[in-house]
């Protein structure tokens, strides 16, 4: 998992049916987790919001692992970050 | 999931059978998303059309969240976005 | 899915017993698909030839999506390009 | 597989609930295995310690191999590492 | 795939059940197939030894492929490279 801002989101009305209700986050990484221009999209499974510290799930885990095994969803906000140390 | 642009399509006759009918359209990542020289194929779920800023999910999500759970697919075009807060 | 020129080829006589049969092509990527040194070894899945422009399927699609569901494969040919814009 | 130094942990009270009772920990990979700015967040399966090298799997291997099947897991500390030649 | 040669090997005495008996190489993958910094540890499938040019299966095919679908495993060595053309 990486840990990230969530720093906006995303507004797509047309989109595949098994995304329907979905919450698009755009989570940028912690400089020590990614490079620079790493931002990706999460859905949202926790109730996330803008500026908050989050622990993003990438890979089949997003799905799976979120109760959403049939929906294209390949990153998830798992966890609010309450403390971190070595971040 | 990542926010592309899509600035082409193509055209592949001979292809392994679970492609047929599928639409292949180029997608290129937006800056703050992936940095350069990172295009890629993505299978269009949507109806998406050149010029449009798509929401596009990679790995088994590409395939298992679209209804082609059989096909060689690894990345499809899930959601056309509409607006964007931090993109 | 990413698109790349078939480069060269590889054997190997010493291999998985699941991967018996298969055509290893070494592919390099376009240029504006991935960033130098990156080139990687797919299986071929449609009777591609060195010099061809490939369509290649990656992670679990390559194996699955290919009909070698338990082979020890991560990237596949899927498609022979014919013809491309925005490549 | 990589191999990394366990440098810090996390706290997230407010989680996915598969996550509930799991330790994770801040993962920096050794220089030779990464570039830089590549930390990542790994769920401990084996009891490791802040200052221990680690051996870590990424991606379902997370999951499905340590008993989590359904937790949105995608990378833990599957061993301690004694000794390398190579690293 | 990528092709690698085998620099070392490690040791891991406490480790999640499912890797007992299992070899763990040190991959330094060819320097066109990936950049510099980019080592990683594959569970050895075919009897490979130190110095040897190998063919690296990663993600879910190198669990499911090596006959070891519940081990945390992402990377596994499933051929020996005899020759190469292009690598």
């Amino acid at each position: 998992m990486i840990v990230g801002k969530v720093v906006g989101s995303l507004v797509s009305t047309r989109k595949n049916d098994n995304l329907i209700g979905s919450k698009f986050m755009i989570i940028e990484p912690l400089s020590k987790m990614q490079g620079e221009n790493s931002r990706l999209v999460a859905v949202d499974n926790v109730g996330a919001g803008i500026g908050e510290t989050v622990l993003v799930a990438t890979g089949s885990a997003a799905r799976v692992g979120c109760g959403m095994p049939d929906a294209p969803i390949d990153a998830a906000i798992v966890g609010i970050v309450d403390d971190g140390m070595g971040l």
